[in-house]
């Protein structure tokens, strides 16, 4: 086959999750965690080929990223103490909302039942009206039946304007409070689907993991959420390593944990989850990028705030040259790594066209964002967030900053100094410790943390009265000072120094999320033999690379196959060796379960000439050579970049006999 | 300077702590986590250059063992169920021994205690005596100092045979028992070092880290305290994997957590690590290895049981081929992995003159072991389990699979068939219904239950009487059984297949205890310039591996720093740029602190003639070569093991006129 062919036949292919996940967890590229005592809902291991896939997305990510863009790498705790996460706002704000059933005992989460609820209506009504349902319905459906909650599809007539109701919140579902998914629960009657039971209204449930730290088990702690935290605390240190300039951006790449309420959908919705972030600090009043141009002309499929709420989930189709000029994309920033992003995933082998850039409605996004692009993977669950690019504006810097007075900020030299007029109050110090004795530090406190509009009001309070009165938190009564104890003054100085809190900009992978997506974008079934499958894995990200079979299992084969996978290890690609007595043809389909790209095998001509025969795994095309030029192509290939055309172009073109 | 004349400065060089510390930290190599919050004991966090180094350790790891070795690697979840752990013998063992001092609510580690205070009173002894302390001393007073339990030594003289047990009693410090710790204690009258006051006896504190799982808060669970036991559960996955051959291994990177008493000495005592475990699943009656003879004739320094046992810490240095020969270490397998260990320790920095291989005393082992052997190095906190390596047996299997009744055993297909005589009982199950009613189950299941001893001595019973009686669990009175319901018998068969619960020979990798190691092996300053640090990391692990580096910051330079950075970022070298005005020579200085193995300088000669010149870190040499041949030196010499001799030698040695 050529590779348009291989094009065109992939294209065909009927996706299909059984034969894919039967793949998956028949060759171990993961299974369920604590199998053999039951499992635990969320919890899933890799096995050696998923394990290895994971490395090299990691790899791949730590090479487009932080080697490519001089990112400072961390790698920090993921215990972490109530204190931090409190101030983060995680204690209070990361939750989902969750819906008791008293009788039974079951918890479901708010938003998924609704939506699974009114999605199995709609479908309902359908069958009613003798409208089929199309393949996008049908994914709904199998959704469906993997999450068992809405158990049957029961055909009954909506009324046409509750069929529009129902539309219009779907396309919102994303964006409502938990007070909202009460009131549509009451509004369409929405129960426990198995019982028809009724269920409490939605309460928060934090989804953070608790713990206690050391012996007095005093200290409560929790697993983190995310990986940010631990980069913005060590801010001041990162910025003193990339020695005070901005912009600049850190990256960290470690588990994360949430513990999710109900979590099923395999891979897709786990408790224990590998997380690649990056935080790019940048002046918030200049959030251009000097290598935007390297992505303006990237076109993708983009679905803004507005088009979600207007109900419709139609996308806008634009370059990020374009989005970033019309302010559909805030800023180049942003732009830049919505580019940066796209080009990443399509490297390690995510379908382009089964990607698009959502941005987040206002109730939806996390309590620290002001504005969130998700990059989102289309697969057999619907369309999946795996990426986030949330722009956190100033908000972890400033909370961390004010909690523990650690500032937290970027200095920048003025080529021109500025003159800055503002109030100032200065304090008569000696006369307030006899006056006000241990409340004195209070006092002071209060005074020198008083906003401009607070001193501009007192300003002229003090001058016309001579004196001014105050109420302070914790003393009794009015503290009442005069001219004497302190001074108020509107003063204009040139400053030659601008200091600013940086905005983030974060990127966030779920590499979980993004794995099980390109194993289903790389499935597909040869016209040939439709019963057994192939995942096309980019070279790059191939658990292994190549597969050495020897054409039989005779003795005479035996030193020259050790002599190539001698110079294999060598050359450090990973390789297996197939030497079981079956068939050439079924070793290498029991193979392409694996997503190994290459195949090399020994015949008899190769020990008199020193040749092998190296294979395609697509389009199962062969040429030959010496082993050290069939090397020079793997490695062209895996690791360059190269195309199979380009890298074997000097290679004689091999017809097998077989 | 020649190779020899480093080795010699090295070997000259005074450690001290205090600098490389303040070098570790001020270059952000680790901070103490959350460090504007105060910090949490036993929490770090790695920066840029600790990070990038961690990274390159554990690419090294994954080279050297599950590369070269064709390991089984799995990625499994850190949040374990209670039942997991339970049955693993964690929850019940997995402690060390804490006294309270109720008065102050200070909590201490009941070994660590008794060891301080004791080598405190040595100490004071020593001085009263007037004998100066030795080195070695020296580093105890320090490490006390850090410790800052004991505060201060008092010179006050011990009888002779009191210091003798003291000596005793340290050299078997690892080995006690809580309860022969409380012992000690009370024969020593140990108290709170700071105060005097009483303390309670050492009490069992579990070191997993306890959470919940789920929204409900009924499922418990724990951070895992090894990774070993996912892969013990995956093992009938992982069997089938490798086409059910064994032996083989398996094994996994990534963070463990252990709730520890009191962590102090820095990265060495942490409560969140970063562990590499292998699994080795071998056949208990053949713990022979293929490639022993690889490793056979490494010569290392042994502290076996015994030595220690008779109260010393005299070491025998043996090659690896004598000591399994003389059974000093019991198999082959653990042997050669002793061996691997070594290789890799030696290739990532190791000083192998500070690397010694103790095996566990008695008491010591973890539950779970039969035999133990630690690979410590030699630290200014004195010798330090970094690697451990030990003989599992079949106890983890052996648990699980009883818990959950999943066989994980090897078939093995007997050449020779051999014949098997033992007992067997049959049930005549229809009686069983009718006389037991829902007993039935319980009695034929402990029936089928007797072991070879209890069948053979009921067999002459029933022959005699006709008839037995049993006691069974959870029925009242006797069981009376005649052979009307079974027939015991001896009986020989024919088997064709040998079934075993395969043995784990397991070595253990602290990655950050290692890491620490290497810096302090790593470092030392030069004679000409003692004030400033040197680390000479191998180039292979070190976090940059080029600093590239403009003569000064003429724009002439510019365009071709721009092209040599290109072509390093091409060819994947990780490097950075100093274009900062100082000096060729400070720069250079200041990156030897970052362990930047190489330097590459962009001259006027290099616009002319596209030449650059390469210097050596360690002995300043430098040779002047085209760009290509450079950076071909560099990979050579950095990935694929060249000395700097042999991979320059065709390039023209340069002296500086600096």
């Amino acid at each position: 086959m050529t590779a348009t062919e291989v094009q065109k036949a992939r294209a065909a292919s009927v996706f299909n999750r059984e034969s894919l996940e039967s793949i998956l967890r028949g060759r171990f590229f993961y299974a369920p965690a604590f199998d053999i005592y039951g499992g635990v809902s969320g919890l899933y291991d890799y096995g050696p080929p998923g394990c290895a896939f994971q490395a090299n997305v990691v790899d791949t990510w730590r090479k487009h990223f932080i080697l490519e863009e001089d990112m400072l790498e961390v790698d920090c705790t993921m215990l972490t103490p109530y204190e931090v996460l409190k101030t983060s706002g995680h204690v209070d704000k990361f939750s989902d909302w969750m819906c008791r059933d008293l009788k039974t005992g079951e918890i479901f989460r708010a938003d998924h039942l609704v939506e699974e609820v009114l999605e199995a209506r709609l479908k309902g009504d359908k069958e009613a009206r003798g409208i089929a349902a199309d393949p996008e319905e049908e994914e709904s459906a199998d959704k469906k039946k993997r999450k068992k909650k809405v158990k049957q599809i029961k055909a009954i007539k909506l009324e046409d304007d509750v069929v529009k109701e129902y539309e219009m919140c779907l396309a919102k579902i994303d964006g409502y409070s938990g007070e909202e998914l009460g009131e549509l629960m009451v509004k369409y009657s929405i129960n426990n689907p198995a019982t028809d039971g009724p269920l409490e209204p939605p309460m928060a449930f934090n989804l953070m993991f608790e713990t206690a730290i050391g012996p007095s088990g005093q200290l409560r702690g929790f697993l983190r959420p995310e990986t940010a935290q631990g980069q913005f605390l060590n801010f001041n240190k990162l910025l003193e390593f990339n020695n005070s300039k901005t912009p600049f951006a850190s990256a960290s790449i470690g588990k994360s944990f949430r513990n999710e309420i109900s979590p099923r959908a395999g891979l897709l919705r786990v408790r224990e989850f590998l997380m690649a972030e990056i935080e790019h600090f940048v002046d918030p009043l200049d959030k251009s990028h000097p290598k935007f141009a390297d992505v303006k002309d990237i076109t993708l499929s983009f679905l803004p705030r507005g088009v979600q709420e207007a109900g419709s989930t139609e996308p806008i189709t634009e370059t990020i040259g374009k989005a970033v000029a019309s302010k559909m994309i805030d800023n180049e920033t942003l732009g830049y790594f919505i580019g940066r992003i796209y080009q990443f995933l399509v490297k390690i082998g995510v379908d382009k066209t089964k990607l698009r850039f959502r941005q987040h409605m206002g109730n939806e996004m996390a309590h620290y964002a002001t504005d969130c692009w998700d990059g989102e993977l289309l697969t057999s669950y619907g369309w999946i967030e795996c990426v986030g690019c949330a722009d956190r504006s100033a908000f972890d810097l400033t909370v961390h900053s004010n909690k523990t007075k650690e500032k937290m900020v970027v200095r920048e030299k003025l080529e021109t100094p500025i003159e800055v007029t503002k109030y100032e109050i200065d304090l008569t110090k000696k006369l307030f410790g006899p006056k006000f004795r241990k409340d004195a530090p209070l006092v002071e406190k209060f005074l020198v943390e008083l906003s401009q509009t607070e001193l501009e009001a007192k300003a002229s309070e003090l001058k016309s009265n001579g004196k001014v009165t105050f109420q302070i938190n914790g003393i009794e009564g009015d503290v009442e000072l005069d001219d004497k104890f302190i001074n108020i003054e509107k003063r204009t100085k040139v400053e030659h120094v601008r200091e600013y809190v940086p905005n983030v900009i974060e990127p966030s992978f779920g590499i979980g999320r993004i794995i099980y997506a390109v194993f289903e974008h790389s499935f597909w079934n040869r016209p040939e033999d439709t019963a057994r499958g192939v995942l096309s894995f980019p070279p790059l990200v191939a658990p292994s690379k190549v597969l050495l079979v020897p054409l039989s299992n005779n003795k005479e084969l035996q030193p020259i196959t050790k002599k190539v996978s001698d110079i294999l290890r060598k050359a450090q690609i990973p390789f297996k060796v197939d030497d079981s007595g079956v068939s050439i043809g079924k070793r290498y389909s029991r193979n392409d379960e694996l997503g190994t790209p290459f195949g090399v095998t020994i015949d008899f001509d190769s020990v008199k000439d020193g040749s092998v025969t190296l294979r395609e795994r697509d389009s199962t095309q062969q040429v030959r050579g010496s082993v050290e030029d069939i090397i020079k192509a793997i490695k062209d290939i895996t690791y360059f970049g190269v195309s199979w055309e380009e890298g074997t172009k000097n290679l004689e073109v091999f017809t097998s006999s077989q």
